[in-house]
């Protein structure tokens, strides 16, 4: 296959720009105060087993569910990103904390390898009965991913050993044969997990299981039903009514629409992409064609946040996109990079880099504060000045999730095959690549996402031959590019989205490529009801908004844009450490002109005025604010 | 003093037109379905006492609190508006109905006078324990009000005088002496149906007591709060948290602000205004009129709705005016008939009769299906689809107060005072009235409110000198009258909205009167956030709204209706009992040109269409559908 590979992470240094201040921040700030959080809440505690405390710190619901038996997914979580900051910065400190928890995880484990913290303290008599809500298998996945993450940073296989024996009792366990039981993860995960396992321990069994819990998922007799009338309760008692929400209502394959708990349905999708790239069924490939189709086209956020439902935590009907309603997952934006990443390096296709890139700027970077100690669960596109980011959640998913991911992001920018180097993500960064077996040193100076102006110096050990791939990304037009000072025809050169630029490469070969970033409204399909007779406003990968802060005294639901009105740039380095605002020639409709009348037949007037857009990722850090992302036409 | 008296209901006949069929509507089929749904509920049922039923028909809330206790209201508000019908038609099944319902409250009359069924039956000892939740004052009340209305109708007076003696005992337990309690009723009512009592009785005690109730309102210690300690309850187990709910967090002379309940609040206004024009009070017309401003000029929907808030059933801050979450209670704006009439004939001013025409022709109508026996709770501005009518509710109130005020419409058309005759509404109606000592008939016809043009004949008894005010609508523009086919200047006649015509009067003058009728684009003011960049249509005292069955398959959240754009009216006989439809050349965003986009840089283009609008009063009566008042512009 011509599949692309991703550069490691830790192949990657970012050396300036937003990147660069992002990822301090997670080192500095995010990992630190994170592992406060799991100390203060108990989370660590817990996995000193057994856990005889008499009152939970997450209270049961009335169906006697409590978010409490995550918590093994939250030290996993936190374990990745951690893991990936160290391979920026080595901190023995943060080092020694993980070696802790691996001591911890080490004596929690169960003789036959099983290791769950929340049943091995509490309820042991209980594990394995309820894989629907129980969520055994996400965890056991998360604290994979964790190991995988810390052995690629430190090269240290103890953590990767421990989940090794937990694998081995879950694979005797689930499987088809007459004496396994036929069961699949109520909240999928480790099926990715498996994947990134597999290709540490080259462990066949490793593939398979994921291979294993993906095919059976949503095959008949259902697993969930059989497993919940053999605890004795009842259709009533499943708060969500349906097997749609675990994406388990149909074998994947057959599966068409993206339905249900958003996270859950993103992390499937990332896995059978994983799966197609390592067994090479067409039919996977095909379905997540279809689902991503469905999902870019009537279900996504113009902020590349998805899952509008608060109380499904996920998706509704096509088109059903609010915006003061908005739920939009941070953790569901991460799951989107992941899967638009595999299928990107499945066809390079700049469909799935679009989506990614924006996914990326605008929902998972908005999922962190400036200062990187707090958070959105939840980005809403318009708020009332309710909405307020979070110390820390009940279920602290997203927190682990939006700092994994940009702790991670130098993985999201490279990738390469035997005979090309493609280029999706750009920034300043350097990078060590290899293609085919000439290692590359990749320099780009930029202050995108500021600006489009990309200057890229290849360094190959020797000449070599290789077709250089470089996103254009969807929203560029007038694009140009020099190679060597000479400027490049790039017409009939850019195939789905990457110009290609095929020679023979030599060190010091300098490749400028300008994307002209003029601020642009967009507007949405009609079929989104709630953005008619609106417009939003994008600036390259980044989307707009106004929000409160810049804007005293003006009542931002009355701000009108009027077609064709400037909007200037500017960046202004002080601001929310340095972002790139728009000043908007808007009007307002205010009630200068009014009397005591609340009614009247005279329209009211509109009085020019400027208004201020800050990028939305950036929104909500100066306390809760009023904020719209699509303003009146 | 110089105010108006009302004519009565019974002196005001229609003779064609929308009141004639609603009330025949009224008379033919919702009192005899009202009745039905009385007996089936067990409310009538409810009377004979004592009530040992093992289960509540209303379930009890968390509180303890039923809705059921409520019941004895309901059958006072059928009784009223069966009786305001009798007087239309005499119907001698109605009259065995009223007369077995009086036989039932004179058996469950308790020695003492005492008459609250839910209490005898149930909860003998705990009568008179919680003026603040459970309604014992306003079911008096209600009940009152309906023994009047039968008087008027029939002249019997068995039901007034169980009232009366239960009145008796109320005075006696309740007022400022020192073996009294100082209370007053949680739910305003009984302080009008009191002065309407007095009117008959002409018992000052009646008076007295409606002044006691009104003048102790808000005073310290409060009441609400020492009976509640008396019961042993706390702060924490009071839902509505505070006495602006009960409008009793100052007392009434000091409130300035529509706050609460919105129908406690309306009905407590409309007996301040009662109690003004009794005692001549200034302080409490003055507060009367403080009041009125701050509701009308923020607080008020552009169908005369009121009160925006499900939690409370009432008003929360200026200007807050939700269209898809409107509560608007029918019974909030039937309130807002009562008092707008009270300020009216006070001071004849027009902007009391704008506001009364609003509520009546609007947000009340619409309280009411074109068939008689569905209703509206809550009326909205907008709605998705999903909001249907009622055949009965949980809490009937709105049911039988859109009745009784649709039966008793004719007592609103006209007031006289000793040297006037003030015409507020028209419609084809003939009158009996009295100007001084002398009887007046007056014939008008007319057929608004679809049409501005009405001819008014006049035939005093003998000829007479007084004035005749005819009301000029505040949404009139060009107005034009003549008498006895001679144009009269009407320059400087028109004072506070009405116009004066004074001379001798005598048998056979004609006056016409020509109020222009084009639909007209209101505009809110800008600070209802909900309403800004959209327009609403009225024509006369009617606002128009587009709904899904008109237009089908077009997505009404798409329709535009530019400025200036052309609307024709048109009256459809055959259309819900005969309307006057408005068709819009309005234009539609659809998604024609898209290709599979859900996003892009071009608007989207807007093709004409016909879009068809109806009166706001006749919407969802051709099932569910989606509505809107508010119409993007």
């Amino acid at each position: 296959m011509n599949n692309y590979k991703p550069a490691n992470f830790n192949q990657v240094k970012f050396e300036s720009g937003l990147w660069h201040e992002r990822l301090d921040t997670i080192l500095a700030k995010t990992i630190p105060s994170q592992y406060k959080k799991l100390k203060e809440s108990g989370i660590l505690g817990s996995l000193d087993l057994p856990q005889p405390m008499p009152e939970l710190t997450i209270p049961r619901s009335e169906g006697g569910f409590t978010t409490q038996i995550f918590w093994d997914s939250d030290v996993g979580k936190w374990i990745e990103a951690a893991s990936f900051a160290l391979s920026h910065r080595r901190d023995e400190k943060i080092i020694k904390q993980i070696e802790e928890i691996t001591d911890q995880l080490e004596a929690a484990q169960a003789d036959d390898g099983y290791l769950n913290c929340w049943y091995l303290g509490r309820e042991p008599e209980k594990r394995w009965t309820n894989l629907r809500d129980n969520h055994e298998l996400y965890n056991a996945g998360h604290l994979i991913e964790g190991a995988v993450a810390y052995y690629h940073a430190t090269g240290s296989r103890r953590l990767i050993s421990i989940f090794e024996r937990y694998i081995d009792h879950i694979a005797e366990l689930f499987g088809a044969d007459d004496n396994q039981r036929p069961g699949y993860p109520g909240h999928q995960e480790i099926e990715l997990a498996l994947v990134k396992l597999y290709h540490i321990t080259g462990n066949k069994k490793h593939l398979d299981l994921a291979s294993y819990f993906i095919d059976q998922r949503g095959s008949l007799p259902h697993y969930f039903e059989t497993e919940m009338l053999a605890r004795g309760d009842t259709y009533e008692q499943y708060h969500f009514d349906n097997f749609e929400y675990s994406q388990s209502h149909l074998p994947v394959r057959e599966q068409t629409q993206v339905l249900g708990h958003a996270v859950r349905a993103i992390y499937m999708y990332t896995a059978m992409a994983d799966l197609y790239m390592e067994q090479g069924d067409e039919s996977l490939k095909k379905t997540c064609e279809i689902l991503w189709q469905d999902v870019t086209e009537t279900r996504m956020y113009i902020t590349g946040g998805f899952g509008p439902s608060k109380h499904n935590e996920g998706f509704t009907t096509e088109y059903d996109l609010p915006n003061d309603t908005a739920y939009a997952e941070t953790c569901a934006s991460v799951a989107m990079i992941f899967w638009a990443q595999r299928m990107l390096n499945i066809d390079l296709d700049g469909q799935y880099a679009d989506v990614l890139e924006l996914a990326l700027y605008n929902n998972t970077l908005a999922g962190i504060s400036t200062d990187g100690t707090q958070y959105f669960y939840d980005n809403k596109l318009e708020s009332d000045g309710t909405q307020q980011r979070w110390d820390w959640h009940p279920c602290p998913c997203c927190t682990m999730n939006v700092s994994r991911l940009v702790a991670s992001v130098s993985g999201y920018f490279y990738s390469t095959n035997d005979h090309s180097l493609a280029v999706h993500l750009y920034g300043g960064n350097s990078a060590n690549l290899q293609v085919g077996d000439c290692k590359i040193y990749v320099r780009e100076t930029s202050n995108y996402p500021w600006s489009g102006n990309i200057k890229l110096e290849l360094s190959p050990e020797f000449e070599t031959n290789f077709s250089l791939k470089l996103r254009i990304p969807g929203w560029a037009k007038n694009v140009s590019a020099k190679l060597n000072g000479e400027t490049v025809q790039i017409k009939g050169k850019v195939i789905n989205g990457y110009l290609s630029l095929d020679r023979q490469w030599q060190k010091g070969d300098v490749v400028e490529l300008d994307l002209p970033m003029p601020a642009e409204r967009i507007y949405a399909n009609p079929n989104v009801k709630f953005d008619l007779g609106r417009v939003a406003i994008r600036r390259g990968p980044m989307v707009y908004c106004i929000e409160q802060a810049d804007n005293k005294g003006l009542s931002l639901e009355a701000v009108k844009l009027p077609r064709g009105a400037e909007i200037k740039a500017n960046f202004e380095s002080d601001l929310l450490n340095g972002i790139t605002i728009l000043e908007l020639d808007a009007v307002i409709v205010d009630d200068a002109d009014w009397q005591r009348d609340l009614y009247r037949t005279v329209p009211p007037a509109e009085t020019p005025t400027k208004v201020k857009a800050i990028p939305y990722y950036s929104w909500c850090n100066r306390g809760s604010n009023k904020m719209f992302v699509w303003i009146k036409e």
